[in-house]
């Protein structure tokens, strides 16, 4: 593999114009948009038309007159398009982790009415850590338990005591993809709810809701839909459970006539009543411009063009470590299985990875690092995620040349690179 | 009562340079500060800088390199200073709505262990619907009740059912202050802890959390702390209670170590623990120059002298209404006394206020309408907010001009000022 072969990939890559849609540092490889995505083009002056126009001239008037009360249904329409959810079924509000918390007591005030002998919430030990918390939280209020099985066996724990199951599509430290549609259809069999976090799937892979019979899912904004730093999150509930229930964070805006300022919370009808207080507008402007980043896809193939791009540049990424880098002890730590792996890439280093990340940083390429829970064995990982909007096969080559060096050189062991003190 | 005075007034006004801080429309005269405060003239470039290099350019580097990680405490401090509150007793998070529930969660929690037999909730029927909604959901999940008290009247309320008070310290419809210590004061003594919701006072009136020994505060970003549309919102919990429970909604940003990972949810000691999922970084930043409006005035005298002024604009606004719209069915529906007052001043009119308000918007004097709940008998309120940063006397001046030559002429009556359906 030459890089002038990955030069004509990009010359006949179809989604190539794209990248123009964003600003990119110069002389950076940006290699963590599943982190923190990328700036688009047109969020700075929108932002910009938010803070001056709307708010600046418009002041109170904007509520109405911008479509402020609207945006939150505006924009959670676009990204519904993303995860197979149909227009107002899916709504941008508050946090992933806040928007989890909600979900989650929907599904088990469902559970209690139905099924009262279920009283386990199943996740992974591996899930993100803050979807745990929220779901100890929940669990401890509702005195049930969470029972937490290894990546990928949730499945396997579904016996009549459990009530949901808690997954995230894609896994935030190894990549691996979860089949939706499988586990859900297991669930509903063996009688228990879903709720999947699409935190690190929405605009990064195709997601089909309504498709898979999904019960529940919350995503991110900031990741893969590049809405900036802490956007706001989604959440979507399907149709046939939207209105069995009221979520506990009952705010105004979730009520059926926010402004009549009645004293009694009446939810509104549909997924609505998933809005709780005033909306980030600023963030929330940002995050539009983010979303329509990945729909601007659509006429170039939309989320199957992007995934099959996303894969390309995974697969390139892989090669390249396999054929390269033989004589360093790197492994691949992502499913090798394409259809099992989401939007990155980790690999383990059987050495100091802190160190090797901070000498690829210094060098322009972003990744970044996670220290493997060590009282469990798990692997130290560099995680690498490649966003097809953005990147170039030619940056997938010079980021493996980039590690390549640093292994050859054995740069990385300067004392410059050295962890100091915790990762915190 | 002359212009020329007003202008006197405003020519010695020493607070009057903190005006040049804002960018304000021409031709307006913005009386809703107490819904959405104006714009700083720092704010765009500040948002600018935020997107275009912290984000932009120093992506996921950036929650290190530009503080955004240390920015909810850093922000808190800085409205810690207008409340009462001692550096790291307070952050920015979330909606009011949300840290509502937190420290609501929170206070019945230590209700429960210390005094189990306390199952009440007492706040007023007039408080801002979702405090009260948000106190529906907790009653309901901690099977206590939720009592609703006349304006003022919650302190005749404590016996020894009540586990806690829930009051905003300044109403939002008709502008009535409550003495915070002495309530305070009397729910101690009575065995319940205190929630205050400062909405309307921080940056408006003088406020001292931690002399008045309040229990739990939380706050709004975007009304006198000029934070931006749905600028996140603050919490504060008094040193005595931080650490003694968890609050629910436990992200992992309220975790003792966010970055380590760990399935298990630790809090962080002290408020920090009231933080939750990611911030919203662009609403955040945003907030900061906000409050730095406020804080400004402190080299004039700060919260005092912003409060002076603001009884000044208050007094000034009700003798104009006393002495030129007699012939008016307009009545002062704030308490005529300025020390049991906030910066707002409410009127009523025995005719279409709605049209009245519309009127006024449409000569660019810039108030609300609140309907009242006709069940209660309450009245329709117009709303009136003083804001001491950005209002001049000859601003009250030529509002009250405005008011009565729309009653004078009864404009107000012409069929483009009437209300559309029902208000939303």
């Amino acid at each position: 593999m030459q890089r002038s072969h990955c030069l004509a990939l990009d010359a006949d890559d179809p989604l190539a114009p794209l990248r123009e849609q964003f600003t990119l540092p110069a002389d950076m490889i940006y290699l963590d948009g599943n982190s923190l995505g990328a700036l688009p083009r047109s969020t700075a002056a929108r932002v910009q038309a938010v803070v001056t126009e709307e708010w600046g001239q418009g002041l109170i008037r904007s509520w109405n007159t911008a479509g402020w009360m609207d945006l939150p249904r505006r924009v959670g329409n676009k990204i519904a398009r993303l995860v197979g959810a149909a227009p107002g079924e899916l709504v941008v509000a508050d946090s992933t982790s806040i928007n989890l918390y909600k979900v989650l007591s929907a599904a088990l005030a469902i559970a209690r009415e139905h099924a009262p002998q279920r009283r386990v919430i199943v996740s992974e030990r591996e899930n993100f850590p803050t979807d745990l918390y929220m779901a100890q939280s929940l669990a401890a209020q509702h005195g049930m338990q969470l029972e937490l099985v290894e990546q990928g066996q949730a499945a396997n724990r579904l016996r009549d005591d459990v009530a949901v199951l808690l997954l995230t599509q894609v896994n935030y430290r190894s990549g691996a993809l979860q089949d939706m549609a499988a586990i859900t259809a297991a669930a509903h069999a063996a009688g228990a709810l879903t709720v999947w976090d699409l935190a690190h799937s929405a605009g990064a892979v195709p997601v089909d809701l309504n498709a898979a019979h999904a019960d529940f899912a919350i995503g991110c904004g900031y990741k893969y839909l590049n809405g900036g730093p802490g956007a706001p999150a989604f959440v979507w509930v399907h149709a046939r459970h939207v209105n069995r229930v009221q979520q506990p964070l009952s705010g105004w805006h979730g009520h059926a006539a926010p402004f009549v300022f009645t004293p009694d919370y009446q939810p509104a009808p549909g997924i609505a009543r998933y809005l709780c207080g005033t909306p980030t507008l600023l963030s929330l402007a940002a995050l539009e411009c983010g979303v329509d980043t990945v729909l601007a896809a659509e006429p170039l193939g939309g989320m199957q063009a992007l995934r099959r791009k996303s894969v390309a540049l995974s697969e390139l990424f892989i090669r390249l470590v396999q054929e390269q880098l033989s004589a360093h002890p790197v492994t691949v730590a992502s499913p090798r299985d394409a259809s099992q792996r989401g939007s990155q890439v980790s690999l383990t280093f059987d050495g100091d990875g802190y160190a090797v990340m901070q000498a690829m940083i210094a060098r322009g390429v972003i990744g970044d690092f996670r220290a493997g829970d060590q009282t469990h064995g798990d692997a130290d990982l560099l995680r690498f995620g490649f966003t097809p909007l953005y990147l170039r096969h030619v940056d997938v080559f010079d980021a493996a040349q980039t590690l390549r060096n640093i292994l050859d050189s054995g740069i990385w062991r300067d004392a410059r690179f050295a962890r100091k003190g915790a990762v915190t």
